[in-house]
């Protein structure tokens, strides 16, 4: 089975990990549009516009189905996708609500969205949660995530002060959706910033189980993957070969 | 006289600023390549590439001259731009280097340049300010401000925290070169932060002085501005408005 995985960027990489690591896929082919990136900052008909462009190469490239690894641009684009293109597409937020869904069984437990503010502002999150039954949804754009992860910003005293610029009026969550590929990279500060047994829902992990409800499938013995980029596809490479352990 | 200027988004609204309040120009076109913001992350061939689409652009709108706003832009593609045009291209790193010439007499005296990674990695203007005979240059990729500036965050806290990551090996500079777009709205926080008479060099400003030197320009009443992108043009008016008090 051979399937994409687009990415406005390097993000998607942390996509690409689980459903590498799931051993489940026998190639993937990995598309980002580094030239363009990032989208959660841009508006709705640019994001569209981009993403129509991208799946003219999944096209090209006959993959049995596509996963949308970009939060904003599965907020944004999904619908136009899909009325483009005769093969599956599954986007992150589908995916991450339904692993919120089995995570969370208790409706009434306070539900925090971080993402991009394109993400946020589509609020495709606040109204699947809502017709989910869940009661105490919070969201909010945390823009400085993004560039702190691509800086490679770890130190706790930058950390904690933009944490507590973004979550000085946030009630303590129970639940925590990582709402955008590069926030994984902060899981640990962030579990360790609410002091509590936080659980953390993660794009690429829910998609590999949103797969398997979809999917009959086996395992490989070897992924194989195939990257491209929109510009400097050596640099995701070298990224890629890092965070992946190839 | 009607020149055009150019920057990677809407950073470049504080080069315009400049402009704009010298009274010296009749008519500005204002062209920001919104839907690929932001260069500074990006590699080389691709600003050469979204550069030289710009150009098509101020070609049609018949500009007399074209002002680079963006330091990253004038970095890389300043060369490409001219091989393609018959009308002169000003850049701001020359202009910011004639400043600090200008401004700075000692040679001795500690010089900090702070951009963008593409922009510091490009080297010129540790290239040019050697070449001008400054023996004392620190530069430094600062990639935290354009998202801070993007996003609103002045608070001290979290500035503070970031200036120390950055700062931390660096000695208190004399003159500080904001060679980014964005950085003059961190002007304050970065004065009180080096807490000396540190000279800061604007490159709107910069640019101003340097024009003068080429042309010689009259006092209008009024500066008429256009504003064109490549995404979300009413955005990047919205902004506009509210910076150059329209």
């Amino acid at each position: 089975m051979k399937i994409g995985v687009f990415d406005s960027g390097i993000g998607g990489l942390s996509v690409l990990k689980s459903l590498y690591n799931s051993k489940l896929f026998e190639k993937i082919i990995y598309y980002g549009d580094t030239a363009r990136v990032p989208y959660g900052t841009k508006d709705k008909d640019t994001i569209i516009k981009f993403c129509l462009e991208a799946l003219e190469f999944f096209k090209q490239h006959k993959v049995d189905f596509l996963v949308i690894a970009c939060n904003t641009a599965s907020a944004y684009a999904l619908d136009a996708l899909r009325q483009n293109c005769s093969f599956p597409i599954f986007g992150v937020i589908e995916a991450g609500i339904n692993e919120t869904k089995k995570q969370i069984k208790d409706k009434n437990k306070k539900i925090l969205v971080i993402a991009t503010k394109a993400t946020i502002d589509s609020k495709e999150y606040q109204k699947r949660l809502t017709l989910e039954g869940f009661t105490q949804i919070q969201a909010l754009a945390t823009g400085l995530f993004v560039p702190l992860v691509e800086e490679g910003i770890f130190e706790r005293e930058v950390l904690n002060s933009v944490f507590n610029y973004y979550f000085k009026d946030i009630q303590n969550p129970d639940a925590l959706i990582l709402a955008c590929t590069h926030f994984p990279f902060l899981s640990n500060p962030l579990e360790n910033y609410f002091e509590n047994n936080i659980k953390l829902i993660h794009s690429g992990d829910s998609m590999v189980e949103f797969l398997k409800n979809h999917y009959t499938l086996k395992i490989y013995k070897e992924t194989k993957i195939e990257f491209y980029a929109s510009s400097n596809v050596d640099y995701l490479k070298f990224i890629a070969k890092k965070w992946l352990n190839f």
